[in-house]
């Protein structure tokens, strides 16, 4: 038995991956006791990220197992430190992808606390003293109050928590690119938890979105589900052509390898690309492409905590939520599965206050 | 004999390529007559950039024979037409990479003629009147006022007439994303005809710059006759890592393939790499070395009129020019065959008032 230390003896029940088979089961083990600054969320929600099947089967090759995943967290506060103002006992409060930063970088001081150095992510991360986090496929986390966010009692509990990953990493962009104006137009690449989050953000902005996916079975979704005022079939050069030039900028979610000429051909003159999507083999960008039209390709990795507060204001606001399939705790190796074959509109999320049977 | 038009009758005199060998050879042609809104130049000396050999030889597969290259012109002004209020007689003036453009077009308004679909180029390009362009290297040119700049007396005509391609290559991007506050650290990659110029007004804008070279016996020169701070062997990991995260942007002017994980390693989070120079193979960029920093790649192309007189006003104000070799108009070919091989340091110029003899 591992030695727990004082501070470490909030006893804790979640399902982990145990090694690179990715395979999830119920786990008991430790968090540290609310601390002053600390509250502590009794969880109801976790959205499950394509994050959490790279982590839990160490596709990114720094997996330290065991692993809780879940980084999409949404509960209701159980505990506050003595030194909270921020929450109250009973306030809904969510926890996104990091619970940490050094708090005095440049970064930290702009309000980018997600590209810190020391920034510490939500689950198998390394935290400020040395224990490793565990994420939110579990019945409570603790967390310091500044990385917290207050979740609007008007967006729905199951259907907002997936916007602390995927509605900040597409929000952030958005707004610190200046693609957040109204009448201008927006590309957004690829149809899935990222970009059907986007095309509501853009709408709501009141820009006109182009919906550009390989799979032209997409289009109907887009348009009438979604809203989008537009569809591109990726492949098409047709289609591309005809619209070359008409985009401000594109929100690129995929992360399989694409051909990335056909989509800076869409761009106007100074427009912007925003990588949120990661491919695993490198980008193929021809120089020609970016210096015609002094145009930008840009990568950008969710956001700070400023900026996933005022999204979530945002999203309650203007009834932004995710389309999810809520799912039973017992369910996530199955979902596991079927999202890496993408078979899920669009976000699987786990309904944990109610299926997460204890020990 | 081709039937020149009445208002195509002012005879000139040029060097001129006739074929894809590139050679130059003498070449009489005619220029539109002086307009209502033109000057007319007598050219005196005229920059060699390397795109007049790529276009001599056709390497980019635009080329319409024969080509009168040269678009670093300085002159002084022997003509203007009625409504010209900018220019009078025996004023010093430049013309840079463009001639025309459609005026009214979004990037037009905000000053980038540069990115105007019907931006006219200074030689091998149709203009309004559906001739073709001629350049520099020739004895005179006739220009729209618009397009022609002033060129400051304190710039020497020689070491000055770079600037109307080079230096605007560098100085527009610096301006336009933030590169050009004191203080600021900008890393410089290639040290040839636009890299040197970069270094000079980076120094001069108060920077920190440091020169990143595949060469390193170019660090000498870049540091003691250039007066950067610093200097990057590119191929060296250890000094990569060592500056890992340092700058705040990159110019990067090389037009051959390069690695560019390693430059992006050198910027800071929200750093900036913006390409000027264009490898004829896509450019290779892994995603997460854009995503962990949000990093920008972005590409710039010359500069408007606007920005290209606030260079050189800022050139003749800060003493900067271009280092370069004045040759004779006779020595072009062998000139470009040092080119070809990068045996310049950095530019060559052409002396054509004194060189070029008329038939």
């Amino acid at each position: 038995m591992e030695k727990v230390p004082e501070e470490h003896r909030r006893k804790t029940f979640g399902w982990a991956a145990k090694d690179a088979s990715g395979i999830l089961s119920p786990f008991s083990f430790s968090r540290r006791n609310n601390g002053d600054e600390d509250i502590t969320l009794k969880i109801l929600f976790c959205g499950i990220c394509h994050s959490d099947l790279h982590c839990i089967k160490n596709e990114w090759r720094n997996a330290v197992y065991p692993i809780v995943p879940g980084h999409e967290i949404v509960g209701v506060v159980t505990e506050v430190g003595r030194n909270v103002s921020k929450f109250k006992l009973g306030d809904r409060a969510g926890v996104g992808c990091m619970v940490g930063s050094c708090r005095s970088c440049g970064s930290c001081k702009q309000g980018f606390e997600n590209y810190c150095p020391q920034m510490v992510l939500t689950y198998n991360s390394v935290d400020g003293d040395g224990t490793m986090t565990y994420g939110g496929y579990s019945d409570a986390v603790v967390v310091n109050q500044d990385f917290a966010v207050h979740f609007p009692e008007s967006l729905p509990l199951d259907k907002g928590a997936p916007l602390l990953c995927a509605g900040i990493t597409v929000y952030s962009p958005m707004k610190h690119f200046g693609l957040n104006e109204p009448g201008k137009h927006l590309g957004v690449v690829g149809l899935g938890g990222l970009g059907h989050v986007a095309v509501k953000f853009a709408k709501a902005f009141g820009m006109k979105v182009t919906v550009i996916s390989s799979s032209p079975s997409k289009e109907k979704e887009a348009m009438e589900r979604l809203g989008a005022d537009a569809f591109l079939v990726s492949s098409s050069m047709d289609q591309i052509l005809a619209a070359t030039g008409t985009m401000d900028g594109i929100i690129n979610t995929v992360s399989a390898t694409h051909p990335l000429m056909p989509l800076l051909i869409l761009l106007k003159t100074h427009g912007k690309m925003i990588m949120v999507g990661a491919p695993e083999k490198p980008l193929e960008v021809p120089a020609f492409s970016l210096i015609l039209g002094g145009k930008t390709m840009a990568g950008s990795c969710i956001g700070g905590m400023e900026d996933t507060q005022e999204m979530l204001d945002f999203a309650g606001k203007h009834g932004i939520t995710a389309d999810v399939e809520v799912i039973r705790m017992d369910y996530v190796n199955t979902a596991m599965e079927r999202l890496a074959r993408n078979d899920v509109r669009y976000r699987f999320v786990i309904d944990v206050a109610n299926t997460l049977t204890p020990p």
